[in-house]
């Protein structure tokens, strides 16, 4: 049984991507892998987004006001349903703990996640805790609860947006839940990838997402990022970073600071232990960017399963015993896996939608130069 | 070399105390220790209050309107400069996780406390964080700075007091930061006290501290208690919860739910490691006191130290080492038992100091009934 | 509903007290609870032994050889089948980690424990590890076995005993496994307490249960524990350490040192995140008898349940979903209680149960002077 | 100031890689880098080898005999001196837990290691630890030493040796700790390396260093790695997994298990906090590699400094302040990137220095096709 027919499936790709570069067309409308770039053995789903998770909902909301504002809000929905009185299994991995990610401890004490996760700016946390809270509170079935744990991540957009102004309202953030919707994500300079900063080049969003074949299960596993890191950039196995001039230490004032928000779902059974396994992979996936997880990095990773059964209703009568079925420890790796291509796949994916963008105090970060990016995989495989 | 002469202050403690009920005065405004409650070995500093700790500052917002809003704000200052610009060592440790305590993961990445500490009510940690924000943007020499992490504890008021309302605002929290002060610190239904509930009688804040014998280094440590939780209350031996019949599970519906949040303050030079061990033995206080740490409790301990040597300046020079003397594991024991101890009168302090409240929906919450343990105190000792 | 007419039983208990000591009989056989010592709101299992908890078995290898060897070592099975086959879930809980217990990072990673727990001294962990995975590897159906993850725990009994001499054989741990059974356990100076020291008095092996109202589930909480630690002794409220002028610090030299190794078994279906939690709770118990997990003390807790249809299969077909009804967190509460209290009351029991020894250079250690403190708990209740 | 000339060497390397090829000689003798394949932009130690930080010693004992033993050990030691007396600052991260390693919570508490770090097979590591302790109680100076604690890793060379034999004995730890040396270590098949399978190839023991820039503080970092674990090979880009037709779930029996033990040391000035993360960039340089930490890896890290005024005296006079001079958090980064290019430079190293090898049962694990790799590689450069 071989899932992957690398070579062949690789060179058809390529003849693709030869193609597309000869014509001058389709880079910027198109995924890196639809170009060509091979991302490890494993099939995607459909819409290699976080999204082939059944049921799961993405929204954005994007904030480009005048010369100085450029960031944003982008919220995740288990599912569609009630959170709060339907909560998820779920477990929060700390890559690196510079960040303000709201809602930590509780996840990890009662494996749970009950609101929509909500990305956004440093600044914004508060607004994206009262935003969720009140959401929350509002849902209709919720009136008389009195706690939320809103789960809030950030990454530091502040040198293309002026994030001390504060510029996100907790109604923009229910903004971004209100418009979460199935489907295809946008990726890049949307939402809260709207102003921030990848391995020195334009970050933002970015999404993947691989299908087991039925042999091991047929589960999915969906990531989406938000990613403002830096590191020593490498792409199917050619050192970006080293050829292009941007690495870390390059120059001595060189940090490659910045974080990485990383969201990973999965519709496979699994209880909220082995949900922390495979969010501690995700950085294995970043790792293998060139990411260091330098020590101004904000790196999380928020893991949960959707799957129906595992569902924890919160008015669950006393005593009555919760009944599930999940995955055994021996039946994970190939879903550790799967976390680390996926990962590996949204972070390039971001890096690659994200267009050049001008913002506070005229500061401008360059897209990927893509073209020769690709022309160097296309050497090398 | 002995430290304490017990049975003679206790003694003589006693005395005061039979004389006080006597004359039937002096309980409400006396704290347990001078009514003759005995909390162990070690003796006090002189204000029996985190505040003993030098430079440390304490500041409340209390605000009760109308029949609904039983509510506020407590601001605890490491001290009293630029805690951005001169960080201090500290640690946590989650004793419960189901609570919402934010800027967890990056006080255990850094080993740094950065701002205020805020404590509040669950659904105003939002106004918590954005409060401690704009006021650490907002104090000289941090014009530049672009991330703040903000330490925002809470536990859940909404027995007595509306919590969904929402009713602490930033400039609130602000305004608890600046009425920060020296001194003695004011208990019991005050700030983020004012609405909350212990083992079934009315909490609030409490605080206590403890001063080592020189021989043990002379060191202070200093805790203060946001008490709203359960368990079968034992006060200097004395089984109070059972004995006034409020107890764990002695009604299946009884849930003993709650929280308890415990900021541990110390001059002595301890780094952030051994303060995470200080901190975990918080909980064994309040242990002490019948603290049972239920599933619905969000138990968790702050601790810092306030060695000027210690503090890490925030534009430390690239290269430039920091250099610390600090207490070695050896000696950590004296101050694992001083936060014992004042993590157990600090509780004891807060019932006694609490009053009677009636607040939202007309639901009431008595005080301890003082005499009667005071009573059962002196039969026992 | 009311599950402890705490007075009346207390009373009855107290008579039963006052004529044994009147009758001058009874001290030395009896435990502290049938002598009239009050624990909490529980009731106990039958045995009021971690033996309450059906199917588990306990062996005890006592070692007492000449004039320096004072050792030992306690077996615990959690059921009598094969447990490689037949894991069980578990988790623990590190109150203070200067020790050596070994297996814990894989009980941790996978949720499982897959061995006798083996308490002893510290220096024979190694011998421990052997014995455990001896015995494993020969159980029939482990013949291709090649890894088993031994949990050993220890405690240092090197004032009364030759620790440096290594005296345990990986022969006499199996031993210990073998000689495992039902029933009482014997407390005291046997097994892994034969040479321990507590509160400055002869510590040793102690064990107590709980069991649960059917209204809450009528399960089973038992504890077993190797006392050899320090603080300010206080048994049912009556502060023991201070009036018999052993107390931390009451002489500079007094360190308290010494560690606990405290095992916690439920029937009820509890999974490996929740028995964190209760494990996290026996220090709270712990802390009621005035223990303050000194620097020097290796205070840990491993924690499991029986319950069989928890069980994990080593030979899981793969893609094999594992099936399980649990409790949630919700119903967590009264099994936190019942650890709390039965640890309490197993460390007093070892303390009840240990007799006076003289060991290695002469040294000796007295047993608590049973019937002064019996005569104090008298007075205070 | 740029640091690394990149495309330059390169070239250089690469002409020698060519010529060397073109002899057809060299291959066997050489390490990776020496045949031009590329690992980072940070320069090595002149051995590229963990003991490029000086005073650091390796030991090896290997155990090849008959048909059926194929194992041995490894000792690590921090310095020459006395361990237990002056202990390194030491921390240890958990990559994947299924695994044996002792001693790990005491690190953790303590922040210290005491004795030297000891590699072996998974069923030998109470050999190790009777080993690293006997070795520790007969030092000169530690006459009176009743407790140590010893780190002992493993993985399981069970596929090629007959592991349940339990071949390796205390005796035979301490003479692989009295044969460690300082200079160039042994790589591939020796000690703990002897009979480990690394991405379906012969793994074994490799070892690497980084020597920052003056600038950023002119620390060395080395690692040590023993290699068994398994993954989707990536070698300087090259996805030689997929090439060579051994990945992840290629076939659904494939479970890529096994594990990795790294030593991380540096001479930096570094505390146990950043010592912890640290040991956490080395996962990443694991991931660099291809691995994926699946669910049957022990995946650990071991990190410590060497630095001699950080060291912390076993007989520290009660009261007596530590005094250091370390690095801050801000400072971390360039020893973060220095551990994720050694570790993944080390793995490869391990791979490139082992040979076939037949044992156990006459199984018979290949060593990787160096020369098919290289032209590969040699291809994308």
């Amino acid at each position: 049984m071989v899932f992957y027919p690398a070579d062949a499936s690789r060179r058809l790709f390529l003849f693709c991507f030869l193609t597309l570069i000869t014509l001058g067309i389709g880079i910027a409308q198109s995924r890196p892998r639809e170009l060509g770039v091979p991302f490890g053995v494993l099939p995607t789903g459909p819409l290699n987004a976080i999204t082939d998770v059944a049921g799961l909902k993405v929204g954005h909301f994007t904030k480009i006001e005048g010369e100085n504002i450029r960031t944003g809000v982008t919220a995740i929905l288990p599912h569609g349903g009630n959170l709060f009185q339907e909560k998820v299994p779920g477990a929060i991995f700390v890559g690196n703990g510079f960040g303000k990610l709201a809602g930590v401890t509780q996840v990890q004490e009662l494996g749970t996640i009950e609101s929509p996760i909500i990305l956004t700016n440093t600044l914004s946390v508060a607004a994206g805790i009262e935003g969720a809270a009140r959401y929350s509170l509002s849902q209709p079935g919720n009136e008389s609860v009195q706690s939320v744990n809103a789960l809030v991540g950030e990454t530091n957009d502040g040198y293309l947006n002026d994030i001390r102004g504060m510029h996100i309202s907790p109604a923009e953030v229910i903004q971004a839940i209100a418009s979460a919707k199935l489907g295809a994500v946008a990726e890049g300079n949307v939402g809260a990838g709207t102003g921030t900063v990848c391995f020195g080049w334009k970050g933002g969003i970015g999404t993947s997402s691989r299908k087991l074949p039925e042999a091991l299960g047929g589960y999915t596993v969906g990531v989406l990022v938000q990613t403002n890191f830096g590191g020593n950039l490498q792409i199917a196995g050619v050192p970006v970073g080293e050829k292009l001039g941007k690495y870390p230490f390059k120059d001595a004032l060189e940090k490659s600071d910045g974080s990485c928000m990383i969201v990973v779902a999965t519709d496979a059974p699994v209880l909220e232990r082995n949900l922390e396994r495979m969010a501690q992979r995700a950085m294995m996936g970043l790792a293998k960017t060139g990411g260091i997880a330098s020590n101004g990095s904000g790196d999380y990773v928020i893991a949960f399963s959707t799957h129906e059964k595992l569902r924890i209703p919160y008015s669950n009568p006393s005593q009555k015993l919760l009944t599930a079925e999940y995955l055994a420890n021996d039946d994970m790796t190939a879903l550790f896996l799967a976390v680390i291509e996926a990962t590996e796949e949204a972070i390039v994916n971001s890096l690659f939608a994200a267009e050049s963008l001008t913002g506070k105090d005229g500061h401008r970060i360059e897209a990927l130069p893509k073209e020769q990016v690709l022309e160097w995989i296309k050497d090398n495989n």
